[in-house]
């Protein structure tokens, strides 16, 4: 049964379904829709995805869309994947939950203010918001923070004290490095240091 | 192993995590956590969650913030929750996680967006802004319309077409009444009539 990704490599949600297919050798098709090119905003996509949004999936008849509920279930429906990605076990599985829930409204939601508030906004032919911008980067350097004081707490390298990675990390590792090129010197010193516990190998990809 | 719920019933999913345990019939102890009375921000609930957000729960010795992960949790930790609530079928359960992730960046940040800064900003000394509470209106607005347009498509009442409620129908409909008293006329009326398609008790909680 194929399985097709819709993604723009330059989505960070878009990355992670990616990452995660390659780092358990998932077979896929990748299909391309350039949110630069408002593709995701075309009839023939909203078959796909009516969200209209990368990245979705279509695995056989089966369409999905939203990162966090992909990750689970290609952890989940493909056989092979290591369990540490998405454990059986009930606590742990609760605690990636909840890491996946915080990123929704905090790294993510900061990360998307700053962005289309400091750039994107531009190729929909929308003002800069600079008051919007600023909130997004608080939000974005209080995540930080907290990834760092609270996820990333524990004896192992990866979130909640993993000694390997989860789709967490994936999730929030794309995240991220999609700050590396536009923030301040100092955002990017402590997001280099983050990255590099989290995953070191990402950047080759 | 005793179930505490730190809540506050004037958080939409704090509510949600109350009516789902109600009606799994799930024992719990309710902890009182006052967010107009800064409670969530004590040095003692940091102990039981750092993110100082209601609603959390402590399983025995496992803690656990996120609503939505705390839902997953509890239908998946206690026996006897229905099938319904959560589905062990991949594509149905990987449905309502893509519902659940969804109402993060759309539902609840509309809600929440609007909320607070047509009231709840006030509480916590800052100042109402307009702008942004219009974008909060707007955003929930277009949510609404996408729950009636692609979430209740389907034969059943239920999110996804499903004959039973899931764990997203109360996620969902906790978000939307909370709608009822400061929205306009219009609003309201289209509100009603979801939230009586969801959850025709949920009133009588």
């Amino acid at each position: 049964m194929e399985l097709k990704l819709y993604v723009d490599r330059l989505s960070q949600p878009s990355r992670a379904v990616l990452i995660f297919c390659k780092a358990n050798e998932i077979e896929f098709e990748e299909v391309s829709i350039k949110l630069g090119k408002l593709q995701h905003r075309s009839p023939e996509y909203a078959e796909i995805n009516p969200m209209k949004q990368v990245p979705a999936i279509v695995h056989g008849d089966f369409k999905l869309s939203e990162s966090h509920a992909i990750l689970i279930y290609l952890a989940s429906a493909f056989p092979g994947v290591a369990d540490h990605w998405y454990p059986a076990d009930v606590h742990k599985r609760a605690k990636i939950h909840s890491v996946l829930d915080w990123h929704h409204s905090n790294l993510r939601r900061g990360s998307l203010g700053y962005h289309f508030n400091t750039g994107i906004a531009l190729a929909f032919g929308l003002p800069l918001d600079p008051k919007a911008a600023a909130e997004g980067e608080k939000l974005l350097s209080a995540s930080l923070a907290t990834i760092e004081s609270l996820w990333l707490e524990g004896d192992g390298p990866f979130l909640l004290g993993n000694s390997q990675p989860s789709i967490a990390d994936i999730a929030l590792v794309c995240e991220i490095m999609q700050l590396e090129f536009p923030l301040p010197y100092w955002f990017r010193l402590r997001m280099r240091r983050i990255v590099t516990v989290f995953w070191p190998d990402t950047r080759e990809f």
